[in-house]
C-alpha cells in the first residue's frame, strides 16, 4: 500500500502489510505543487500507521524524497529499526542529528537476504544519479509470490563507477516464485530512448574544463558523487583548483567520504577566501542548480557572493536538468549571468547531464530480462503512470498492468491480485520549525497575499478610531480620511448599541465595499473593539 | 529606443526618435516574472515619453505582448493615432471598448509606404502564428539609413493560409540605402533547426479528429486563427459538430470574422447547453491551454464545467505548447484529466504545434537573403540575446551585432551606430482595476504571505489587549493566553508612561520575538493604541 509517491513525485513511502508486521519501505517528502508560500515540504500523512505492528523501515538510498519524512516518522515511531546502506546511514544521522533525534539503524548489503516475518527482502543495487541505490526483491516465504519494487533506476550497462545493475541475479531470485509482480519508476517515461549513461558524459565534461577561462563555476546536484568525483578528476588533471560553494555540496561529500565514495577532502581544498587571490586556474563547485533562493549558485549569480562575483571572462556550467516548475528560477539566473558578462552553458548545448530515471527502452531492458505476471506503474505523476500502463500493455500483452493509487492495497491472493482502498488522507504542511499548518491557513495566506490586509481598532469610550492597511497601493492611504468618516457616522448611528459581534462585522461589510469600490478586490479586514 | 522587450519576453515596445517627432512601434504587457500574488500584468515606464513629440504608435500585430499596454499609454497621451491593420484594429477596439477608451487609428496594408515627418516606413507581412503580422522596413528619408524591425516572425516557406514572407521585397527595399541595420527575434534561438511551417500540422491533426472517440477536447491559442479554421474544416469533414468553449476564444473569432479570416460563425455553432445532449461526435475547442486559473480548459479539467466532465473515453488534445514558467499548471491538468480517465494528447506525442517563432534556420534564411551592416538581437531574455549574437557572429562574421538594453539609445550616425543609455526605469505593476501598485507593498504581501499576521490592539483607559492571527497555524491559539499575559506585564509596568510610538515597537518586538521561538518565523505585526 503506496501512502505516498503515486499519482505524484515525492513523498514516497510504500507499506508490506504481512499477516504479522508491516515494514515500511521509505519515508520521504514532497514540494508543495501549488504555490504554498514558503511551506517547506509535505508529507504523507502517518497516522494510518500501527505502530504495534511496525518494527521496521527499509530505506532505498539517500535521495529526500526518500528519507525527507524520516524525523517526523521516529518521532511517532521511535523503536523503528532502520535498514540502511552506509552512505544513506551518513546521510540519515546528520539530518537527524540537527534535530537531535536518535535512531536504531542495521547496515544491510546488496544481495544479502534480509528475513522478516512474513517476507524475505533481498536489496538489488541498480544504477540512479546517487550512490547505493537498492532496489527491492520481497519474497513471501513459500515463495507463492514474488515482487520486484524499483522506484528509482537507470539500465547503465556502461557504468563504469558501479556494476551495472545486475538483470539476470533479479530473474534467477524471481524465478522460481509462483507468482511476481512489478512495481517500477515511471519518472522518464515520457522520453522515448534509452537514458545515457553517466559514462558519457565524459568527453564533453572534459572538453568544457580543458578550456582557457580562468575561473569555471559548475553546479549540479550535490548527491550526484560520480559525477562530482569525475569533474574534480578533471580539474586536477588540468591545473585547476577546486572550490566548494554550499552546504549541501559540503554535506553530502562529507558522506561519501565517510562512507569510501570519495577521494575529495574538503580540509584539502582552498576555501573561498583562499581561492580569491589565487592566480591559477580554478574552478567553482556550487550547489543550488535548481535556482533555490538561499542556495550558493542564486548568491553568485546575483553577486552577491562575498567572494566571487560574475564577470566577463566567466564560464558558468549547468551540468544539471530543470525539474518542472523550476523554470523561472533558473532562466533568471542565466539571465543575471549573461548580464554580468558570464558565458553560460546548459546541457542543451553537451551532453553534461544525465536522468537517472529509466526512459522507455530501460524499461524494455528489464521486461526482457524478466516478464512478471503483473505490473504496476509507481514514483509519477498520474499522466506518466497513465503512459508508462499503455507502453507496457503495448509491447508486453501479456503482462497484466494496473494503476493503483496512495491508500489502495495491491492484495496477493493465491493467483490474483485485488485492489482494495482505503480512505485518501490529504498530506501534511511542514512549515517554519518543522511544525504542521492547515490548509485553510495557507488558503488565509493565499488572501492576504492577493488582496492584502486593512486592520481597524475601535474605543467605544472614547470613539477613537484607528484604521492601517498591509499591502495595498499607497494612493489607498489619501482614501482613509474618508472611510474613518464613513464609519464614524455609522457608530455613532444605532450601531453602536448593538451586539459587539454585529458591529464587527458591520464595520468589516463597509471597509471592504469601500476598498472593493475602487481597488476592484475586498482586503482582508480584521476589526478589534474594545 | 526600446522601452521594453528586451532582456524579456513581453512588454514590447520601441520608441523611432528622429529629429522632428517620436513614432512608438507597439505598448505591450509582460506577465510577471516572479510571484507576485495576482498582480495582472506590467508595462513599461511610460514617463519618459515626450507627449508633444509623439503623435503615432504603429501596432505590429495583435498579441497581448504588443498592445496589451495601450489603454494606460492612451490615457496619457490620448491625441496619439494608432496605425494599424483590420483584424488587430477589432481586437483592440473589443478591448478599449470594455474600458471605455475611445483613439483615433489608421488602417495600414503591408508593402504600402507610410511617410512619416523623418522616416518612411513600410510594413512587411510576415508569417507568425495570428494573422496580420508585420514587420517594418524604416528608412531615412533621404535613405541614407534603413532598418528591418521584426519582433515576431517565421519563415514559412510552405504557407498555404497566407503568403509566405517575401524576403525579395525585404531585399529591394533595402539595397538603396546607405547603411542597414537589423533588428530580430531572438524567442526561439535556442533552438538550432528551422521552425515547421503550420502547413506540416494537417497530417496529424487530421489522424486525431479523424478517430472513433465520440468526444475530443482540444486546446490551443486562440489567437492562432488559421490553425483553428484548419481544425474547424476537418472537424466538419468528420461530421463531428464544434462547440467553443471559453471567452477568449469567442473574441478572436469575432474579430477574425469582422477582419474576413474566418468563416466560422459563432452564432451558427451549438451552444454547450445544446450539445449536451447532442447525440453525434462532437469537438470541443477550449480556451486556456496554458492553465490559466479562470479558463474554460481548466474549468473542465477539474470538473467544473457545468456541462462537459472529462471522463473515460474522452480523448482531450494539446494543440499547443508548454510556455516557460507554466508546467506546473498544465502538468496538474495532465494529471486531473487522467484521474478523470480521460486520454491526453500532447505535442510531444503528435506534430500538432508549430512555433511562430525563428529558430536558428529560419535566421539563415532571412540572412542570407539579405545581409544588414548591423544586427540588434531583440525580443528575448539577456540569455537568449546573447545566443543570438553568438549565433550570428559565428555564421556572418562581417556583420557587426551589437546587444542592446531597455532605454537605450542605438544612435545612426553617418557611418556607425552609437549605444547611448538613459537610466533605466522600472516598469510598472498594474493590478485591480488597472491601478498601479508599488513594489514595496509586494514585498509587504509576500512577507504576509510567507510569515502569516498578528493585530494587536491595546486600549490605554481600561487596559484592553486583544489579539488575532492570520494565516498561523492553529496551535498558536493556545498560546496567545500567554503572549496576552506577557504583553499586560510590560504595559503594567514602566512602558504605559513612555510615547506611544515606543510602546507600539516594544510590543511588536516582543511579539514578533514570542512567535519567533516556536514557529521559526516573525510575523507582520500591527500594533494600535487608542
Amino acid at each position: 500500500m503506496p501512502l505516498g509517491g503515486v499519482d505524484e513525485i515525492g513523498s514516497n513511502m510504500t507499506l508490506i502489510k504481512g499477516p504479522q508486521e508491516d515494514i515500511i519501505i521509505d519515508c520521504g517528502f514532497l514540494f508543495p505543487y501549488e504555490e504554498s508560500f514558503d511551506i517547506n515540504y509535505l508529507i504523507p500523512n502517518l497516522s494510518s500507521l500501527d505502530p504495534a505492528r511496525t518494527k521496521s523501515i527499509i530505506i532505498t538510498h539517500g535521495h529526500e524524497d526518500h528519507i525527507g519524512g524520516l524525523s517526523h516518522l521516529l518521532e511517532l515511531i521511535p523503536h523503528l529499526t532502520v535498514y540502511v546502506t552506509p552512505f544513506t546511514h551518513q546521510l540519515i544521522e546528520k539530518k537527524l542529528a540537527e534535530k537531535k533525534i536518535r535512531f536504531q539503524y542495521q547496515i544491510y548489503r546488496p544481495d544479502q537476504e534480509i528475513a522478516f516475518a512474513d517476507v524475505n527482502i533481498t536489496p538489488i543495487q541498480v544504477n540512479h544519479s546517487i550512490p547505493e541505490t537498492n532496489g527491492l526483491i520481497i519474497r513471501t516465504k513459500n515463495l507463492s509470490w514474488g515482487a520486484l519494487y524499483i522506484s528509482d533506476f537507470k539500465v547503465d550497462l556502461k557504468s563504469q563507477h558501479e556494476a551495472p545493475m545486475n538483470l539476470k541475479l533479479i530473474s534467477d531470485l524471481l524465478r522460481p516464485c509462483h507468482k511476481t509482480v512489478f512495481f517500477i519508476d515511471s519518472t522518464n517515461v515520457i522520453s522515448d530512448g534509452k537514458t545515457p549513461s553517466e559514462n558519457e558524459l565524459q568527453h564533453d565534461l572534459a572538453e568544457i574544463i580543458q578550456r582557457p577561462e580562468k575561473r569555471i563555476f559548475l553546479t549540479l546536484f550535490a548527491s550526484n558523487i560520480h559525477r562530482l568525483n569525475k569533474i574534480v578528476e578533471l580539474a586536477n588533471a588540468n591545473d585547476r583548483k577546486v572550490i566548494i560553494l554550499g552546504r549541501s555540496l559540503r554535506t553530502y561529500l562529507e558522506a561519501a567520504r565517510e562512507s569510501g565514495h570519495t577521494e575529495i577532502n574538503l580540509e584539502d581544498l582552498y576555501t573561498p577566501e583562499q581561492a580569491k587571490n589565487l592566480n591559477s586556474k580554478v574552478l567553482v563547485l556550487l550547489s543550488g542548480c535548481q535556482g533555490d533562493f538561499h542556495s550558493a549558485l542564486r548568491r553568485f549569480s546575483f553577486g552577491e557572493d562575498p567572494h566571487f562575483k560574475p564577470t566577463y571572462g566567466d564560464l558558468v556550467v549547468f551540468s544539471s536538468k530543470v525539474i518542472p516548475g523550476n523554470e523561472k528560477k533558473i532562466y533568471r539566473i542565466y539571465n543575471k549571468l549573461t548580464q554580468f558578462g558570464a558565458d553560460v552553458i546548459t546541457a542543451s548545448d553537451y551532453l553534461i547531464h544525465a536522468s537517472g530515471h529509466p526512459g522507455k527502452a530501460d524499461l524494455k531492458l528489464l521486461l526482457e530480462a524478466f516478464r512478471p505476471h503483473f505490473y504496476f506503474p509507481i514514483h509519477g505523476e498520474s499522466y506518466m503512470l497513465k503512459k508508462h500502463q499503455e507502453f507496457i500493455l503495448a509491447n508486453f500483452p501479456e503482462v497484466k498492468v494496473n494503476v493503483f493509487h496512495n491508500y489502495q492495497e495491491a492484495i496477493l491472493s493465491d493467483e490474483e491480485i485485488l485492489i482494495n482502498h482505503h480512505p485518501v488522507m490529504e498530506p501534511i504542511l511542514i512549515h517554519g520549525l518543522g511544525l504542521e499548518i492547515e490548509r485553510s491557513q495557507i488558503s488565509q495566506r493565499r488572501k492576504l497575499a492577493t488582496q492584502g490586509a486593512v486592520f481597524i481598532s475601535y474605543n467605544r469610550k472614547n470613539n477613537g478610531l484607528e484604521i492601517s492597511t498591509l499591502g495595498l497601493p499607497i494612493l489607498v492611504e489619501s482614501r482613509l480620511e474618508q472611510l474613518k468618516k464613513n464609519l464614524s457616522q455609522m457608530l455613532l448611528g444605532d450601531l453602536q448599541h448593538r451586539a459587539e459581534s454585529y458591529i464587527k462585522d458591520q464595520l468589516k461589510i463597509s471597509t471592504r465595499q469601500y476598498f472593493n469600490h475602487f481597488l476592484g478586490y475586498k482586503p482582508v479586514t480584521e476589526v478589534h473593539l474594545n
